[in-house]
């Protein structure tokens, strides 16, 4: 699709402990803070939190997907992790068009995720991507 | 383990094509420039790239599990994606610590991929963590 100015996109999302540990065999990130309720016991979360790329890939998904869509390049991506995600928990993804240099088909894009039921900000940033549709 | 300044470690890894295909599936991020070769011959790849956050995945990883190890907690990230990334070909991830908040237990650390074979540059950025071993 093309984007315009301050063209915004939501989507609900939620994760469960399985998809988490598949994210940690694919990738290989074995912390244990992840899926060891042993070991997460004993940190301020209390409880396993979800990696913060398995939060994230969720911007790549839409930006690659829907929001412009299939074949988005990433050029960048900052994230500030504000808040631990857990599974089995709704979240919000917004995306929020900040700026287009049409000409070469690149978007500026605030990327948010909200916590659906508590209305906090767990994950923050900014995407720069590419697409030929951006134009 | 504990991190002193300018403190740095390296790994070398390497992604297959079922690898790329576990993380679409576990992350719903299908983007067919990550898994379609004809759609990827129209793109300017003219083959399929690894996600981002794949590549990216390689920090939490070392973050998490070795440097400085487990617990740690991802504070913010920048990526800033210099270079497509393939698979079956060898990489190196690179973190070196800039900075220490003992006090706070917190450290930022320079991340880098680098192409083994073309000594390029794929993938750059900073990362902030937390970890009670930062001390």
């Amino acid at each position: 699709m093309n984007l315009q100015l301050a063209d915004r996109h939501t989507a609900r999302f939620r994760f469960s402990q399985a998809e988490v540990d598949r994210f940690a065999e694919v990738t290989g990130d074995r912390n244990p803070l992840h899926s060891d309720p042993a070991f997460a016991a004993n940190t301020v979360f209390k409880r396993p939190i979800m990696h913060g790329f398995l939060g994230a890939s969720v911007f790549s998904r839409l930006l690659g997907m829907h929001f412009p869509g299939a074949g988005t390049i990433y050029l960048s991506q900052e994230l500030q992790f504000k808040k631990p995600m857990f599974v089995d928990t709704d979240y919000e993804a917004e995306l929020t068009v900040l700026e287009l240099r049409t000409d070469r088909h690149l978007a500026t894009i605030s990327t948010r995720i909200t916590d659906v039921e508590r209305g906090e900000l767990t994950l923050t940033g900014l995407a720069v991507v590419m697409n030929p549709a951006i134009a």
